[in-house]
């Protein structure tokens, strides 16, 4: 599957404060998200399993993969596009042998170190931050900035997504460093107009 | 495979109060418990994982099965011997259809509409209960008692083990009601001897 990581979409319910979840992601998608990624904590399994149904089925309208992040077992049962693991998830090699060669798999590394393996050990993109501060996630680790995020593009030879405290304001710094795209949470759903805050951040990026 | 649902042990590690998860299985299976669960909530992917290849050990050395609770990403990564689920969970026809006709596939009910759902489609055993109150899990429904219990395993023919609030105390009218066996948590490892605890339980559940 060919696909386009410029504008990747983390979903994150908390901060859609009540408002719906396929709504809110069908208005990203007409401001110009190229990849969704949906990642549920603290729901149940069934509840987990319906929205990805839900999100499968407006991915499939747009034609735009659809990523889940940590559940294989979800991305398994929904028939995901892929899979995305953070270093606290499956380890990389028993995700790749369970999700099968055909499905995206996208791996969270923070340095070069895990970049290499990543690389070496199955997964088709990499996730590489925090490259800012963000508020979207409990991360202890410091930012690794704009240096260190390029560091890790020059390590690999696959796409590396920029994800982290990323908005307007410092896109096109990233987009510097050779990255393929970025991935964001707050920069469009916690926007008022999230099909607008899309827009401009995809005409940032392609500018 | 040929199971043995005589007394079938559900880990949790929360009222271990610290002390060794393998440790305290590989006690109650001197013991006499016959089947292991393993139930792990508010952890991370990665430490379930670590977790369950621990049990996975422990299990193939004392030839007992290990089934996974609820999460089927973990089964498949550890190559369980099965999975449990309950009706928070993955989908019946779902999770057998990924788990493969070979591996045992047990399903929590509580009344007899649920069990014979379960046994249409696709479920190896039934967990039933919560047979009596029980301060393992939070439950809203009122205890199935045993009268409860007996309407459930007279509706089907697949094993029906029964769950909550079991002990020495009650485990004989329990097995009056004709069920396969008893899944216990607190009975065993709230035990201060584990060991011994299970042997009891074991014991009168032959005489």
């Amino acid at each position: 599957m060919e696909v386009d990581y410029t504008l990747y979409l983390l979903t994150d319910r908390k901060i859609l404060e009540g408002k719906d979840l396929s709504r809110a992601v069908e208005e990203a998608i007409r401001g110009g998200v190229t990849l969704l990624q949906m990642r549920e904590k603290e729901v149940s399994t069934r509840e987990f399993y319906e929205l990805a149904l839900e999100m499968k089925e407006l991915a499939l309208s747009f034609k735009l993969p659809l990523i889940i992040n940590d559940r294989l077992d979800i991305a398994l049962a929904v028939d995901a596009d892929g899979l995305h693991i953070g270093q606290d998830d499956l380890p990389l090699t028993a995700a790749r042998k369970l999700l099968g060669p055909g499905k995206i798999l996208g791996l969270s590394v923070s340095n070069v170190e895990e970049a290499v393996y990543g690389e070496e050990n199955g997964a088709d993109y990499l996730g590489a931050g925090a490259v800012y501060h963000t508020g979207s996630k409990d991360i202890a680790a410091p930012p690794i900035g704009p240096g260190g995020l390029k560091k890790i593009k020059d390590a690999v030879s696959i796409p590396v997504v920029a994800i982290g405290g990323i908005g307007l304001s410092n896109i096109h710094e990233v987009k510097e460093t050779g990255v393929d795209g970025v991935a964001v949470i707050s920069a469009i759903l916690g926007s008022q107009d999230i099909e607008s805050a899309a827009r401009n951040l995809f005409n940032a990026w392609r500018r």
